[in-house]
């Protein structure tokens, strides 16, 4: 069995897709997961394009990854000077990234129009650039940028482009669709060229499409079938325009349908869950039509696919959903079968009678069904368990609250709101400003809580998501908030939805103070392996 | 030039996708539009499966189209009678569609566990229904199901299928991969050969695939390749689990990549707009991200690639974005600089000086800087245009707004605001309820403004959508509202920026209202060639 070597650019040329950001914690907990997902090659950004991507690699130093090396991004050398003395290689060098991929010309309309370098100049910065990386001990991908738009032009040269990596001691050549339009059979007609071309330098050959022409998957499967053995694409497809190769679906394509090897089979399993974490993280809705791990993907709607399924699945189904961690029918939930929320609550510590269990699936189904979601709200779900239990006690009655946020003639904002609530047979009555509705509820509640329980100034709100549910009703729409919170040792999620935003939030605030307070409780009781173990979120 | 016959089922596979729901006078449209595009043949409907899908056939046998012929959809005669006593196959015969499309059984697998039928009988059920209608005077399809599935399994019984199908007169048989999971090169091989056995029979070859591997657009090509002249799809590739191939995407691949003749010019520059009116009939945000007639299909972000596109477009555009109807968007965004701004001014029928340009690039490095995007918010960036050049007016005056939220001690949630401004010197108090603060500032707002501009009545609020940007901030940090409304011909996007939630959501509301009435006007304004040829965002 062949192994295809898995590079992910989800990080540097996904960014580069409409509405994609990240911060430098939240680039870190995706490169964790793309390493738990198996993928050989991160490449995390392009650390000379500004400083904040230079600080990622400084983080990313400080990482253990199980299996998974980080690449840093960068261009060849510039045409006035020498490999050496080129600032943006230099920063290559000492990124302590072990892998540098460098892009570079292989297209003469680009030579002539866009950069104005001659071509033998072109091939020596190539040469260079890749020599240069060697020399400092990286492992270098070169990237062929235009290579098929080239290769129609003169093969010769975009060949020679490639050689001249290849022979410098580039690891890895790749052929990048950089435009997106090269339909499969090109890319199948120039990889054979190139697979032989390239046999005698021992460097393998890489592949890296877009899906402008709606073919990006197709074309990074052509190419390894004429013997690409490296693939570039990104989580769920992200990137400029109509997006990069999808390795969400190249990775079971290539391992289920051609035989290939790529990740373990558990690995394989969570692909659904990893999908939507890196859709939530990015906060887009999970496009329900994506292969393999949209949850229509294996949705039976006729009857007739129904009964069909009923008495062998592979009269309507192409794989095994389990296969990919998908299931058949309609809701998707990591949460709704009885055995997963048993291993949640053992996880929590909580036995469950089969009773309860069954009730809780009805329950998780129904607030599903409402818009709820608990992959990322665990602290909501914990709470969930206890209620249903009876191993919960409130932190506070609420009485009412109100927020009123008002634009004053004179242009200014001002924002308050006002709690009443009832603890140990106590009213409290407080009102606080905020500089939005949900900051001053949070004061407010907190200034009449911290009385009580002063280890609630060691919890802070570290993240606050909202997502429009159903985002063409407007205005009317329904609003899911998450949160995330830590007391500085752990940090959890949790969950609102409601079709007003305030409430949404106001709902996630309190589950989110409650798991901190009910079921975590100060820091100091905690031993410190067992904060190590926990989940985060 | 081999000519291509294009076949949607939009009207009937494409109808089994989630949230497909059209009304039989929208169908009716759906179907004029596709004969406009230069569909050849128009899958209807099922017309034995409910009554209202019969109903459907007898308002379109009162239509006249230019091109296109319409189809009725069903299965070959039961096994218990005679085809001409089937009456499945009466009701299409009766149907008055001059094309019928038969599906019937290929694959060994769902005879024996699916129909229960012997595989002789299903041979001589195939070739009777064929032969039924054909002699009824229609145009005849055969579809075969699960044919590549059925190939894999057993090569001679599957051709056989089709052979029964084509020598008892179907005009084209058509190889259908029901289940969606056949990559590219099982289909191109299994093409070949049923070409080759086709051949004598004079029958033409036809391919309808799904995308659950995606690479149904791929499939598709492949099969044209070896020889396929029918080819099968939906409009934007709705479908069932993840969708049908996608026409809009086969299309232009065919026509533009390929050498193929599908459409006319005229046509294939008319496709982004019919994309788009088919998403807006069945209610569906159109996606960015689709191939030729998204909104970022042709966007460019990076100075580099604006800087190439403005020396030569196709540095970096796999074709012509004119060509399938489609603009360049050149992104605002803090990497591109003057010559973009000009450009969008351009567009708007601005002409600004270079003082003026510069001051608005400074402007837009600003209001980056303090989190406005203005990517996906066209109409607040034009609004910022005219600002900078005085061409503009407020709608109004504001003098305050108030929201207020209020959860009550028995639970309920309440939301109000009152918003007072001036117009035309004429003072406005207004106060509304609504299930949001931001649905109840809008209503209060168009309560007051629709007795003046009664056209906003016309604008709806399509999208709504809410990003933190500084998510690690928790409940203090800043939010970016995006909103796109649409008064039915356009759709255009605005932006808001604040610590406070409300704050922003007014400022996208206000700029979003603005921009369709002080910029677009009522629809009936403009003609209906300015609104052809307009930006649809």
């Amino acid at each position: 069995m062949t192994r295809i070597e898995l590079y992910d650019t989800t990080l540097r040329d996904g960014m580069q897709g409409e509405g994609m950001s990240l911060s430098a914690q939240e680039k870190l907990r995706v490169a964790h997961r793309l390493d738990e997902l198996g993928i050989d090659v991160i490449e995390a950004g392009f650390p000379s394009s500004n400083p904040k991507e230079l600080e990622l690699f400084g983080l990313l130093a400080g990482e253990t990854f199980h299996h998974a090396q980080v690449a840093a991004f960068g261009m060849t050398r510039r045409r006035d000077r020498s490999a050496d003395a080129d600032p943006g290689l230099r920063v290559l060098a000492d990124s302590g990234a072990p892998v540098c991929t460098i892009v570079g010309k292989t297209w003469g309309l680009h030579l002539q129009k866009v950069v104005k370098v001659d071509r033998d100049e072109n091939l020596r910065m190539i040469a260079e650039s890749v020599a240069f990386l060697s020399g400092e001990g990286k492992r270098v991908i070169y990237d062929a940028e235009h290579f098929f738009d080239g290769f129609a032009d003169d093969p010769a040269y975009a060949l020679s482009c490639l050689l001249a990596a290849a022979e410098a001691g580039a690891e890895v050549v790749t052929c990048c669709d950089t435009n997106g339009g090269t339909l499969p059979h090109r890319v199948a007609a120039a990889v054979a060229d190139v697979v032989a071309a390239l046999n005698p330098t021992g460097a393998r050959l890489g592949i890296h499409c877009h899906d402008d022409a709606g073919c990006g998957v197709a074309c990074t499967l052509a190419a390894v079938a004429q013997g690409a053995v490296h693939v570039q694409g990104t989580m769920n497809g992200y990137g400029e325009r109509c997006g990069n190769a999808n390795l969400v679906t190249v990775i079971p394509n290539l391992q289920l349908k051609l035989g290939y090897e790529c990740v373990t089979d558990e690995q394989l399993a969570s692909l659904t869950q990893a999908a939507h974490f890196f859709d939530e993280i990015l906060n887009f809705t999970p496009d329900p039509d994506k292969p393999y791990v949209g949850r229509n993907a294996f949705a039976h709607k006729g009857g007739m696919h129904v009964a069909g399924v009923n008495v062998d699945p592979a009269t309507f189904e192409h794989v095994d959903p389990d296969v990919v961690g998908n299931r058949r029918e309609l809701l998707i939930s990591e949460l709704s079968g009885k055995g997963t929320v048993h291993a949640r609550a053992r996880d929590a510590g909580i036995s469950l009678g089969d009773g309860q269990a069954g009730r809780l699936v009805e329950r998780v189904k129904e607030l599903e069904h409402r818009g709820y979601h608990f992959e990322a709200a665990d602290g909501s779900f914990e709470l969930l368990l206890r209620r249903e239990t009876g191993d919960y006690e409130p932190l506070f009655r609420l009485e009412s609250w109100r927020a009123i946020v008002e634009k004053r003639a004179d242009g200014r904002v001002e924002t308050e709101a006002t709690i009443k609530i009832w603890v140990d047979g106590e009213r409290y009555v407080r009102t606080a400003e905020g500089n939005g509705p949900v900051n001053a509820l949070d004061r407010a509640l907190r200034d009449a809580l911290v009385e009580i329980h002063p280890h609630l100034r060691d919890i802070d709100l570290v993240n606050f998501k909202v997502r429009i549910l159903d985002e063409t009703k407007g205005t009317g729409a329904v609003t899911r908030v998450l949160l995330d919170a830590s007391d500085g040792d752990q940090v959890w999620g949790s969950i609102g939805v409601s079709e007003n935003i305030i409430e949404a939030s106001w709902e996630a605030l309190v589950d989110s103070l409650e798991y901190g307070m009910r079921v975590l409780g100060p820091p100091a009781r905690r031993s410190s392996d067992e904060a190590a173990s926990a989940p985060s979120s």
